[in-house]
């Protein structure tokens, strides 16, 4: 399992570089999806099973962002996700150029649905373009409802909200009727997937999800 | 309650400014607590808990720092601390110039252990000076024991670690001692403490050390 350092990008116009990128690998048929998170939410998780269970007819790969370790790349590994693990040199977010890197290291020739796993921050890479068709933030349970309050901008551009760790509801205070009001408040289009990776409540749909946006994005053949 | 806005501080000599007001405050008689964590492990919670146990015999005041909403510093008056909310202008964390501007505001002439919450983000507030006297991180039992390993600065640079939610230890996969194994090797003469603010379990210990911290540092009298 391959490790790549990736160094923040010199040129200024991430923006320009995000949309070429995001054309480019329509043309080539994949879609790419920029998933964001706390450290800690469940995206690892998540991601497993998602592999798990679509992986009969959608072949996925996976791109791990972190500040060090390879632990999440050598976990998606196991499930069979082809992944690569790129560390960002201290960076606490991913630009389009690291993206473009970690798509070219990780080959798309194979690949349907690139998924980013982002650096686990819930403010800074959501002001950075990764050039991803896609932007998915994943909230825990744990984490608590005020979130939406507190880091509205994540909470604002992301096109999908994954509430994880569903589980452990009975366990913690929160409310989702009231998470769900303070993100449709920032973000009246977001599609919300309440799931449970670990009893599986919920994956269906949010894997339904994934399979309609590659098929309205990239198109089914 | 006020809400303040701040802004990047001019000054490029962030570690010069840092200094210059950890002894301003130590001259004061204050002790100022810098506190970081991932969102939603539980700092406001811890904090309420400590507040209540302390006010007692030491003057606790607390600078809420957060992108946005004033929850966390409503919540900390209605348990008896003096608070302030400072809202950081999208900026992911604190510098000292910023943590001064919140100091004054908050005024700490009746304040024995000023306490900043730092903006939620395990990576980039560990990179800045804020002044404090000592840097305390809290990790959650749901964030996962492998956390260590992915953000290394900050685990490497606090003084002291408190892992929180310890009554959900069994719910989740958490090794205890795994964890202060990848956290000692990073950070040889960190303090550990395991505690519940649910339950209580190992707040006296995480309490008495704040207290030895304020008299060997600033002086009984």
């Amino acid at each position: 399992m391959k490790v790549i350092e990736v160094h923040r990008s010199i040129t200024e116009s991430n923006d320009r570089d995000a949309d070429i990128l995001r054309e480019e690998l329509r043309q080539q048929k994949t879609l790419l999806i920029n998933l964001m998170s706390s450290p800690g939410s469940g995206k690892t998780t998540l991601l497993s099973k998602t592999v798990s269970d679509m992986q009969a007819d959608t072949r996925i790969g996976v791109i791990e962002a972190d500040i060090d370790s390879d632990v999440d790349a050598i976990k998606m590994e196991s499930f069979g996700a082809k992944s690569i693990q790129v560390h960002t040199d201290g960076m606490c977010h991913m630009d389009a150029g690291m993206t473009r890197r970690g798509v070219e290291e990780l080959g798309i020739e194979d690949v349907d649905i690139a998924i980013l796993e982002n650096v686990g921050n819930l403010i800074c890479p959501a002001e950075f373009d990764t050039g991803a068709h896609l932007n998915v933030m994943i909230l825990s349970v744990p984490e608590g409802d005020d979130k939406p309050l507190k880091y509205p901008l994540m909470f604002s551009m992301c096109d999908a909200l994954v509430i994880t760790k569903m589980d452990t509801l009975s366990y913690f205070t929160f409310d989702l009727d009231k998470c769900c009001d303070h993100v449709r408040k920032l973000n009246p289009d977001v599609q919300i997937f309440p799931v449970s990776a670990k009893t599986g409540e919920g994956m269906e749909a949010f894997e339904a999800y994934l399979k309609g946006q590659y098929d309205g994005r990239i198109g089914k053949d």
